[in-house]
């Protein structure tokens, strides 16, 4: 990052995966921040004085003590990696880490995410249920492309753990949670291992009662 | 970018935004390049030897002389740009280029550009013209956030013009090929006729007779 001593807000949903993404390098990095809770299942970031953060209604949003905002999360990994051994200074290996984290935004998090959140998030008779099989359908497709990768790879940031793996990591953690299985993929189960096995590594808090029983239904 | 000597080709389809970013990148800045056209919109990524290159079948693909591979066509900017005007040096700056950039591919792109394909590539009788009108919903709603932010800044890259803007061109420049009207967004129109003003700037290229005839039947 380029100045330590500059403090930290994060606004963010704690089980929100692109949220816990920021979470996960701040503790690993070992800098300071708040966390101001943003229930962005029920519409908080549509309120009026989020909006003024961010005008496109998502979490997480980072704002510094300057008063400066950054949103979109993989946007703020790589400014908080800066400098970092979780970011390469080489060229062609943040080019790499871009690549896999414009895939997680693009190809992975729309189906993982989004079939994760009508399981947990919706009612059992919610009419968005009928996009669930094309969700997993996809789902399916990225974590092959992931696969793929690993079968000779350990990491997606190039030679060592970095910020394309915490992009990465988090939703896939939480796939099963969709109903999206990770049996088909041992290479994926196995950096997922690796990743927890990190120094510094924080899990995901615990969702709801209420959201970990809908998830029980759904798959 | 990282070395000037290494030659590039450039995997396309030449009326794909996605792809005419990289193109148009390219152009300003003078590099010299090949271009393999790839048929994307009839399932030439999904032939096996695409798939070779990138997994996830999609163009654009960045293929150097020495053989090695960058597909993601923001990734494929960022790697370009690096050293060159199209991209600050300042880190808080970079990141808000990549803030943009990602809002590109999760907020803008899966709206403006499908709502395009579907418009051009699929006949007045495919099942996927129902999403038409939550996909114009949605890219209004990106179109809107891109107004405000234009309200106070020249560009999208930080005080100059750079890939951030390229990125937001591509498909906001023919959105209403797929039926989205620019016509609410004032700041828009102006921002995009100051891209089409820069030294270096190149068009898309026209598509065929009969997807302009969907385009015109569909809007």
């Amino acid at each position: 990052m380029s100045d330590e001593r500059i403090g930290l807000t994060v606004h963010g949903m704690s089980v929100s995966g692109n949220c816990h993404k920021v979470r996960l390098l701040l503790e690993q990095l070992g800098t300071r921040y708040r966390w101001v809770e943003v229930d962005s299942a029920h519409g908080q970031t549509h309120a009026p004085e989020f909006l003024a953060l961010n005008p496109n209604a998502k979490v997480p949003v980072v704002v510094r003590d300057d008063g400066r905002v950054l949103p979109e999360s993989n946007a703020i990994l790589f400014w908080l990696a800066e400098g970092t051994p979780f970011l390469s200074s080489d060229g062609w290996e943040r080019a790499q880490t871009l690549r896999w984290m414009f895939f997680e935004q693009y190809s992975h998090e729309p189906y993982v995410a989004v079939a994760r959140f009508i399981c947990g998030w919706t009612g059992a008779d919610s009419p968005r249920r009928a996009e669930l099989p094309r969700l997993r359908e996809r789902s399916a497709a990225a974590l092959a492309v992931m696969e793929q990768h690993l079968g000779h790879a350990r990491w997606f940031s190039g030679a060592a753990y970095g910020i394309a793996d915490i992009a990465l990591f988090a939703y896939t953690d939480v796939a099963g949670d969709g109903g999206v299985s990770l049996q088909p993929y041992p290479a994926v189960v196995a950096w997922l291992q690796r990743v927890r096995s990190q120094p510094g590594f924080v899990a995901m808090p615990e969702v709801t009662a209420e959201v970990r029983a809908r998830f029980d239904q759904a798959s």
